[in-house]
Parts: C-alpha cells; structure tokens; sequence
C-alpha cells in the first residue's frame, strides 16, 4: 500500500521518441518529468532512395524548441553517426550542455569544430559508474560493448522510476579494449526495481549470441599467414577502433607497416590515440607516401568504403581512380563488413571490379556484428526484469521480434509498447499508456540548405529523374497580347533531341497552334494559356512516347 | 593423327555473348560457324540504379543485323524474362526463328501477342530430347530443372565440336511436376566428347546441394497445419508454377479456396493450366469477386510482388491501395522467395508495412532456389567432361567462383574463359581464344522508346534528380539587340521557392546585371551570353547553397 500511496504524489515519466523507430538511424528520445527534459542521443538518417539528392536526415525538434526551458541536455549513448549526427544542426537552435563517455565526446567535439560550435557548446565527460543530475532526473552511464569503443548504457533515475536504455549494445566477453559490458549493474538495477527497459532491437531476429570481436584476432592472423606474398588491404569501419586495433596486431606480428586511409577513419583513429583508446606500435603506422618505400607484401591498408560508398577510399582504388593507390594480382582484399541492407548492390559492385583487376577478394567471416541476437536481448531482460518493455533501434519487424522475446520471458503483451516516432508514452508503476503525439519529421539537408527542401521539391526531382522536363516558352506583346516570340520547345533528360527532330517540331506545331487557339479565343489569363499548353502537349507526348515528362510554360511580357 | 587431320579441313566455331556476362540478365549468346549464326536466348535486364526512368534494357544487336543472311534463329532455354524479354524488341528488328519447349513458347506466345508479332514469327515447339537442324549446327534440348516448368539445356553440335550450354537450371531428383534433369544423357555427351561445357554460375559461391522444390511441399503443408484460424496469403515469383502447383495441393488438402492475383501470374497459370503443366483440382480456384463468400480461415491468395515491387499486388495489400484485399491480424503472409540483390529494402519496406496492420509475416525458410550450388556444378561437369570451360549467368564474381571450381576439378587454367560481352571466342579442340569483339551495349527502353534514351539523356535526368532545374529566359530584341523582357528565372526541384524569395530575387538581380554587362560590350553571340548566364549563376548558388541545380539559359528573339 506504502507504493501506491507514493505513486499518487508523483507525477508520470513521459518518454516521447523524436525519430528513430519508422527507420534504422536518427536516434533521438525525450525523457520529460515536470519541469525537466533530457534527451538521449541526436542522431542522423541516411535518405531513403526516394529523397533525391539528399545528403542526410535530422529529426524535427519543434517539440524541443517548444518546451526550451525544459530542456537540460543531451546524453549521448555512443559516437555512431545515427546517435550524434545530427548534433551540430540542432545545436544550432538550441544552445544546451551535451554529456557524453569520452571517446564519444572526442567524436562529438571533431563535428563541433567542423561547424564552429565548440566554444559555444557546454560539454561534460562522463565515466562508466557516474551520474550526473540533471534536473528532476539523474542519469548514470553504465559500460556496454558495441563496435564502437566507450558505448554506454543509461539508467535514467526519474520520481516515477528508472528506465534503463540499453544504446546499442552487445555482450563481449572479451572485449580487445576495457571492459565487458556491466552486467553486474545490470542486475543491482533489476533488483532495485525497473520502471521500463528500452533495449537495441537491431539482431533482433537473429538466434544465439553475437560472436566475441576478439575472434577475429585470430581470423586476421590466419588471413596474414595465408598471404605472405600479397599485398593485403582491409576495409572496415571508420569508428570500429578495435578492428581497427587487431588489423594493427596482425600486421604488427606479420612485420607490415600499415597505412590508415579514407578521412573519417584518419580522424577517428587519431582521436582515439590520443584518448589511449588504440595502441599502435613504434614505427607501424606510415603515411600513404611512404608506401613506395616497402615491398607490398610488408604492407597493410586499411581503408573506408567497405559499404561500396562510392566516394570512399575503396571505391576509388577499385575503379582506378585514387591518386595513390592502384590495385592488381598481387593484393588480397579483405571486406572487414557485412553489408548493411541497401548497400548490397553496391558492395557487389566493387567486389565485382577488385576480381576483375586480378586481386583476391575475401568477404566473409571477417565480420561480427556489434548488436545483441536473441540470447543476449534475453540475458538483459533476465538481468533487468523490467515492468514495461519498450523495444528501440530497429525497423518494425526488429522492434516486433524483440517485442515476442519479451512475451516469452513473461512481460504482459500489454506492457510492451512499440511505440511510433511522436507518441508520448506516460508512465509509473501503475500503468503505462500512450497519451499523445507529438510533432516529428524528417528534415531533409541538402548542402547549406537545412529544411529547405520540402515534399514539393522532391516531387519534383522524382518527376524530373523519371521522365525530363519540357519547358515551353514564348512572348506576348503586352499592349496587343499577340505572339511575338515563339513558342519555342527545350526538353532536357527527355528525349535524344538531336533524334528526335520530327517529335519536337510537331510538338511546336501543335503548341502554336494551341496558343494562337487560346489568343483568337481572346484568352489572356496566362494560368489558363499555361494550363492548355501542359494538357495538349502532355497528350501529345504520352501518345507519341508513353512518357510524361514535367511540362513547363513560361510566359514573356514584352 | 586422325582428328589433327580433319581438324585442318573444319573452321572453328564462335561463341560471342552478346549480353549477360557483365550483369544479371540481358542472356543471349551467338554460335557462329561459318554462314551460320544460332542465338541462344534473347533477355532483358532491369535498369541499374542510375539509369533513372528506364523501363527495361535490351542488347545491342548490330552484329546479328550485320550478318542477317547468316542468322538461323533464336533458341530459347527457359521461360524467364532474363531469357526471352527482349525477343519482342528484337523481333521487329530481324524476323527470324524461334525454337523452344512447349511451356517457354507458351510464354513467348503470350508477348508475342501484345506486340502484335504473332502472325509473323515463325515459331517451333521442341521436345527433350528433339533435335532440330540449323545451317551448320543441330540443337538438341535436354531435360533440365529449375525455378520454372520445362527449362532446357541445350547441346550445340557443329562441325568444330559440341558445346553443352546449361542454361539456368539445377538438379532436382524429385521434381514437381515432369522429369528430373536428365543426367543420362549430359553423360552421353561427356562419353562422346564435349568441346566447351557454358554452365550456370548464379550459385557458384554457395556449398552443397540446392534442396528440392519438393521440400516445400512439406512446408506448406507444416504452415498450414498451423495457421487454420487465418487466411493465408503467399506471395512469389509469377512464373513459378511448381510452387503454385504445390501452394495449391496444400490449400486443397486443407479445404481452402484459391485466389490467384498479380496479371502476371494469372496469365503464366492460365497458360500453364492450358499446356497440362498445372494440376488445378475441381472448385479449388475462384476469382477474387467469390473471396467474400468464404470465411477468411477457408482461403488463400497466392500472389505476385514478393521482390516488393511497387506497382504488384502485395505492395499495394500492405500500403491499403489494393481494391479488393485488405490487410489485418487475421492474414498470415507468407513471403515463398528470396529478395534478389538490390530488392532487400523494398522487401524490408513491405515487411514492416503488414507487421504494422497487425498480420503475421513468414520470410524465411520457404523458398528453395532454381540454381546448381557447388556440389551441382561439380556433377555436370564431372559428366560433360568439357575441353573448355565457359562459366556463364552470373556477376563476375559467380563467374570467378565457377572458374575456380572448374580448376579444382582438373580443367587447366588457360582452358577457362571468363568472357565479357562482345568477345569473339574463337575454338576447336586444339585450341581456344579470344579472336576479336563485336559491338555490343544496353539499349534502353522507356516507354515506346527503345534507343532514344542514352548517355546524354541519363545524364541529366541524374543531374536534374541530383538538385533540380533553374530556367534563365530573357526576351532580346532583334533589331537593336537591347533586353525587352526578362530575365526571368524559374526553378524547380531546387528549393521550396516561397520559402526562397531573397535567394531568388538576388538571382534575378544577378542576372540582369550580367546580361547588361554582355549587351553594353556589345556582345551578340547568345552561345556566349548563355555561358556568362550558366558561370555566374552556379557560382551565386554554389556560394549560397552548396548545390548545383542545372542551369539553362533560354533567349527569346522578338
């Protein structure tokens, strides 16, 4: 009775995810107790293949700007792109501290410097074990392992309760760097009492436990030893530190000296040097110039590009366009990765050209994953033994998988909340339920522009990709309204013009005679001309060619 | 001696792919010897990613119009689009022959009637184990299995020797419906002598055996054991009519009425059902009309757009756009395929969409391939004995993975040939090389246009999807060369123009002043004006936006 009476003197935690559950990335998640709001994470979304031209996706954050007072700052589980990403750009509208584990922070200060924000952002290092207080809230960073080094774990302490989030975790028990993960405090947490446990959903699906990154100590020992005469290049992932650091080991123990190429991955290695994250060797490391002055075979690159982005370092080795480094018979390649969904074809692409030029290409089994499978989710959930079970960090089907393991450890279905970007979850010990909604979005960055291109724009790139533009243009004397120029016909992405003369001079035809129509019929509201110009030449077109270009008339005033 | 001697008296026979080797799709393959040319298939092949708006691509087929006298005709091994897609197009352009099984013909019969070429082509339906004489060469069909009914290899007898060509196909012991591949007699020609063995890759990475389609049978059955309280709904590929076939035996078995929905898969059973290669038990099917007069639990619907493609009826089930299905808890889906390369998200998409309405999703574990993995290519092989080795069907890195199992099963490695489109394989049993290259390349198809869309065209379609359009147009008069109107400027898929009013109105300003610049120094060359347009205009919206909408600079004469 003592609990119930407590619970009718506090208010409910409300926990409103901002994005990250309709897709994989722009991780960002209000906590919002009275007065106070801590968000954790701020991270971007890649755009899905219908945003054309697009570079990247940030979360909508009116309700943040909304309710500015509120806002404490931003706890940050990790250094992943879809977890900080989109720092720089919402820190620009809203100045508030950001707390973060070390190397996570090293990462956010780069950004922070790239976008000359560093002097004007408050910034706190957190170690695993230490709380911070945050308004009504305290939030405690608890050791995790990921593919990243220094991912932590959040217990959000709040009046209605703790809510454990898990970031994106594994369990390693034989991490290459620190610590495994903190299952004992895990399970003092558990047996404290959890209001809601928000868990990574990624490998979901997938049976069994993750396999150890350690093991791949011994993958790439065996690959150097099985290619003593080759040149070896490795591709993996800008911030996976610890590959980074084995592919060191192996080369280190093969005596190859290794080149560190692609800029993110520069970056993010010197960063974790500096913080002691990576130990290198004296006299391992040496700069692609100095490649020339070792035989390949007492060489090792290691590089970006293992998604088959097309700009990154190892899409250009393959397509012959890097400026340093060429590839042939005598290199193995190695794909450090798996691919992730979408970027198949892409990585097949690369693959394809690397054997083409001759060179040995391994892509399997040099990878794990960095995500919890299904024994390990369970273990967390064992550990934890929370009263309600929010899945988080995945698409749907991810987030439902994780949704039927809970069931099966015996959390009431009705206690686990898949929730959508936007809902505001209240709860207490008593009840949980979805109360609101919230404004979200994706807000689309192209280049400079943040939001300035919206579903209109983007309709139009569709349009413009499928099938070219017409564009009409002619001119009308002002006083008399006669046609005194044109109409002429440019089309671009439409047609091979130069074999296409009779359709376009038909077309021309047709759009004089349409016009000189609309003029005798003394029509002169130019939306109406226009409006005849798109139905008649836009018949015409789909007749002649089955297509239906985007048609434009534009009018001169002479 | 003997055979050196009527060597010296034969020509040697070509095999030049025309398509297929630098890609999945688009097969088609011609045998020359001497007057004579046999093509073997005529595919398409889907649009990569960048070519925006394409339909479909067909081959380039200049070497065959060039050397028309000598053409016999076109052999088909199997039904697939892959395989008989482009024939249509190419058709109109040479009327020539068509040999195939009774079940491929079918099919091409059916697209032969949309384009209005049936009365025109001569076509002959040949049975396993039938020969038929084409100038120099005989073509015998053999009995295969794969992923659709009546899928052949073929044996190519010409004086220069025989070449086995596999075409798709795998080994299935306990087919569905008709015989299994018929081993007897690629040993047959192994006993007597094979000049070059063109064998399947697509599987060539992958271990082992690929199960029998008949496995599935049981994998129905098991589904439907276990979902009698819902409707069942399978979605996979149109033309396999054997996991039809088996969907079918299991709904009948289970008292279940069947729905076949997707035109695509209504036609292929239809002609199926006609040819005896379909078993449809009596007042099993009924039309989609009839579903409402049975309880859901007594129904299944089998279904196309099981890749998530856009436009098919599973797509439009999950996203409530279908007029007569909608989706909900009680619906189990069933996906009975694998996403091929490239479709992973949009299956992912579709996934998501029918979780999310509450209804089950089945996607794994009820799909078998139509591919020889390793253990199926190392038994055709062993049987055919084939001086030479040409892997075919694949992406480079299949063809690789052939190449190195030819080797390990004793083939020398300059007995191998990984061909690329247009190669000239010059070979009899002394020798085999590579001679010379015909002309050949995708011709892309949009809409009713087949070749007018090229380089250029693709070029600013990616341009215009990359950051749109801005449109410059200005009014010169003739006479005295001053601007009389203009300029204008018009844009789209480049920023939300209301939003955009000061970027634009100094663009305009921009603009005025750099045509008034070109006329005051007397400038009249509109190429030359047109280019100050372009230069300062993208230099203004680089500054500003970092992008680079397309430029186009139109100048009206009045």
């Amino acid at each position: 009775m003592k609990k119930k009476e407590q619970l009718n003197n506090v208010s409910k935690l409300k926990v409103i995810p901002l994005g990250g559950l309709e897709q994989i990335g722009m991780n960002i998640t209000a906590f919002e107790y009275e007065d106070s709001i801590v968000v954790v994470d701020c991270g971007l979304s890649f755009p899905a293949d219908d945003m054309l031209g697009i570079d990247l996706v940030i979360p909508d954050i009116t309700y943040l700007l909304d309710n500015i007072d509120k806002v404490k700052g931003f706890v940050i589980t990790h250094g992943h792109e879809d977890h900080i990403g989109a720092l720089p750009y919402v820190l620009k509208q809203m100045n508030v501290p950001v707390y973060a584990t070390r190397l996570t922070m090293g990462i956010i200060e780069n950004k922070l410097k790239e976008h000359n924000l560093i002097n004007n952002t408050k910034r706190k290092v957190v170690k695993f074990g230490q709380s911070i207080n945050l308004g009504a809230f305290r939030i405690e960073f608890i050791k995790t392992n990921h593919s990243i080094v220094d991912a932590a774990a959040l217990a959000i302490y709040s009046p209605a309760g703790i809510v454990v989030h898990t970031g994106d975790f594994k369990v390693d028990y034989t991490p290459v760097y620190g610590d495994s993960i903190d299952l004992q405090r895990f399970a003092e947490l558990g047996k404290k009492g959890v209001l809601a446990l928000m868990c990574d959903s990624t490998n979901a699906e997938r049976q069994g436990f993750t396999p150890s990154e350690k093991t791949l100590g011994k993958t790439f020992d065996t690959i150097f030893a099985e290619h003593k005469n080759t040149r070896i290049i490795i591709a993996t992932f800008a911030s996976n530190v610890d590959r980074v650091q084995q592919i060191i080991n192996s080369a280190y123990k093969y005596d190859r000296k290794v080149v560190v190429e692609g800029r993110s991955m520069v970056n993010i290695i010197e960063t974790a040097s500096n913080l002691g994250c990576i130990n290198i060797p004296d006299n391992t490391l040496i700069n692609i110039e100095q490649l020339k002055n070792y035989p390949d075979e007492k060489t090792v690159i290691i590089t970006t590009g293992s998604q088959g982005e097309s700009m990154a370092a190892l899409s250009r080795i393959a397509l012959n366009m890097h400026r340093k480094i060429s590839v042939g018979s005598g290199d193995t390649i190695i794909f450090s990765s798996s691919p992730i969904p979408g970027n198949e074809k892409a990585v097949t692409k690369i693959i394809n050209e690397l054997l083409r030029k001759g060179a040995e290409v391994i892509f399997q089994d040099a990878h794990v994953s960095g995500h919890a499978c299904q024994e390990e989710i369970k273990l967390i959930y064992t550990l934890v033994k929370p009263r309600f079970a929010i899945p988080v960090h995945g698409e749907y089907k991810h987030l439902k998988a994780q949704a039927k393991l809970a069931e099966e450890l015996g959390i009431d279905k009705d206690d686990i909340f898949i929730l959508s970007s936007g809902d505001v979850l209240e709860l207490n010990y008593e009840e949980a339920k979805v109360t609101g909604k919230v404004p979200v979005g994706d807000i689309l960055v192209d280049g400079l522009g943040v939001g300035d291109v919206g579903n209109i724009v983007l309709r139009d790139r569709q349009h413009l990709a499928e099938d070219g533009i017409m564009i009409v243009v002619l001119a009308l004397d002002q006083a008399s309204g006669y046609l005194v120029s044109g109409p002429d016909i440019v089309s671009r992405g439409f047609v091979y013009v130069k074999e296409s003369d009779e359709l376009m001079d038909e077309a021309r035809e047709l759009m004089r005679g349409v016009i000189e129509n609309c003029l005798d019929r003394g029509i002169t509201d130019w939306g109406k001309i226009k409006n005849s110009i798109k139905d008649a030449l836009g018949d015409y077109v789909w007749k002649k060619t089955k297509r239906r270009p985007m048609i434009l008339p534009i009018i001169l005033e002479v």
